[in-house]
């Protein structure tokens, strides 16, 4: 069965076009990588990357465009409204099919361990990859961002995990990790009662008491006449759709308001959907060989 | 977009396995097509066989197949507990993706004529490809089987689609066609009261007035203590498992009883579970492409 990891790094550059699609193209050169997507933040001065593969082959890719990017990204001269620490901000390594998570976790921190080594940029592992628990945090990590890093990363609790207590001096630090899948999910209401969505958000998500892996907020649709209940969801395996919806339908029914319908936004993995159909088919003892996609090559 | 058809060819040998052997072999050797399953019946002397690839592909190798069992199998010397008429008894194309049934209809017809012209083996159409309403009907084409057939394919109406008004000397005929894919869906309830699966059957297949598409059947499951409404699904797409699901337990909720689970048995194409998915989560404007595996190349 072939081994699907998604690899998602995030570069400190959204505005030199070039200097983008030179990066990119360390992506599309490594043998058995898929790239799926790219955009770039004139804003935020940030690009997204999206790229699938086999565990190894994935973070090849990973560590020739990090090779790539510290040549032609200064953080001397970067400007950008996203919080970031470094030319290559953050490359999470994501589980999809026919791959642990430990496994993603192990892969993660050996391009983390090489990224050090041979490109000499001090690297930081969070996610599931992180060694201590405050490091689960990517928000934490950055907090100072790369301008305060420079002298915080001597602090006790701040020093790398691979690499001396001090950053590169152009290229600053990497955050390498693992996480799962995240899905964003939105659910519309019949009512364009802004509080019942907020009520709803606050009933649902982590924060305040809800489910773990649960970000959610109410937000107006203004051209609907609608409010929605945006979430993410972090752990589609731990804290499934249905899960989630069925809760929202249950607390919407609460203020007599009705779902009218949902959202799923950009990339799902087939199996939360799978999953989805199987809890409310009941099935018994589905396996994921039954699909027949699933059998080809 | 890969295009995916799978064909099931029904052979009439299931008891020479070496046979069979050489047979399948000409599936393993057609480029560009995947074997998934094989399996022979002893009583039946049948054996039926899965692959899938393109339209092309999959027509390549059914000829071969066809080519092939014609020169091993004489239906003079067969003998077998299932209905048949030829050594090649039935090839149905089925669409599973992005490709029509309209394209699997042509297909099925210009495999037809070839096998008619350069075989020599007379063909009828069935399913989707018949060419008269009355040549849907699988049972009524084999009406006769293949003894009864050498002299009822002259009358009018009993004529091949394809070659003249005469069965092959050993190979009799072959019924090339197209059709959905068949969904095995079972459906247990908390009752070990075989009247109320009965009943159920009854109101939701189409032979009684029910749905379109769906075969049913009270099943007592022994060892479980329970019953079961076991189903054929003969078309998800125009009758989706979800919508016949609900139907039963709406019926069985008018006999105070639950559905305790269900069962999908053998293979199901992905996209008939992703519309469960759909329905269940209300899901607004979802598509395939947002499904991370249908990126993948």
């Amino acid at each position: 069965m072939r081994q699907i990891v998604q690899c998602v790094p995030n570069i400190s550059e959204g505005r030199r076009l070039d200097v983008v699609e030179e990066i990119v193209d360390q992506v599309r050169q490594t043998e058995g990588v898929q790239l799926l997507d790219y955009s770039s933040d004139y804003d935020h001065n940030r690009s997204v990357i999206t790229y699938v593969g086999s565990l190894t082959a994935v973070a090849e890719a990973s560590f020739r465009l990090t090779q790539t990017a510290i040549g032609l990204i200064n953080m001397e001269e970067h400007q950008g409204a996203h919080p970031r620490i470094g030319a290559v901000d953050v490359i999470p390594f994501i589980p999809i099919e026919n791959v642990t998570m430990e496994e993603c976790v192990q892969g993660a921190r050996e391009l983390g361990k090489r990224i050090f080594a041979e490109l000499a940029v001090p690297v930081y592992l969070y996610g599931e990859a992180a060694a201590t628990p405050s490091r689960r945090n990517l928000s934490r990590i950055r907090r100072g961002q790369y301008e305060g890093l420079k002298k915080a990363v001597q602090d006790k609790g701040r020093q790398p995990d691979f690499g001396p207590p001090q950053l590169h001096p152009t290229a600053g630090a990497v955050v390498v990790g693992a996480r799962m899948p995240l899905i964003a999910f939105n659910v519309n209401l019949g009512t364009d009662n802004r509080e019942v969505a907020d009520q709803i958000a606050r009933a649902v998500r982590e924060s305040s008491g809800g489910f773990k892996h649960v970000k959610a907020m109410g937000v107006t649709l203004e051209e609907r006449g609608e409010v929605q209940v945006s979430m993410n969801l972090e752990n589609y395996k731990l804290t499934p759709i249905y899960r989630v919806l069925e809760m929202v339908r249950r607390e919407a029914a609460r203020y007599g308001v009705a779902v009218v319908g949902t959202e799923l936004v950009g990339l799902v993995p087939q199996q939360a959907l799978i999953d989805a159909a199987e809890w409310y088919l009941q099935l018994e003892s589905f396996s994921p060989e039954q699909v027949l996609e699933n059998r080809l090559r």
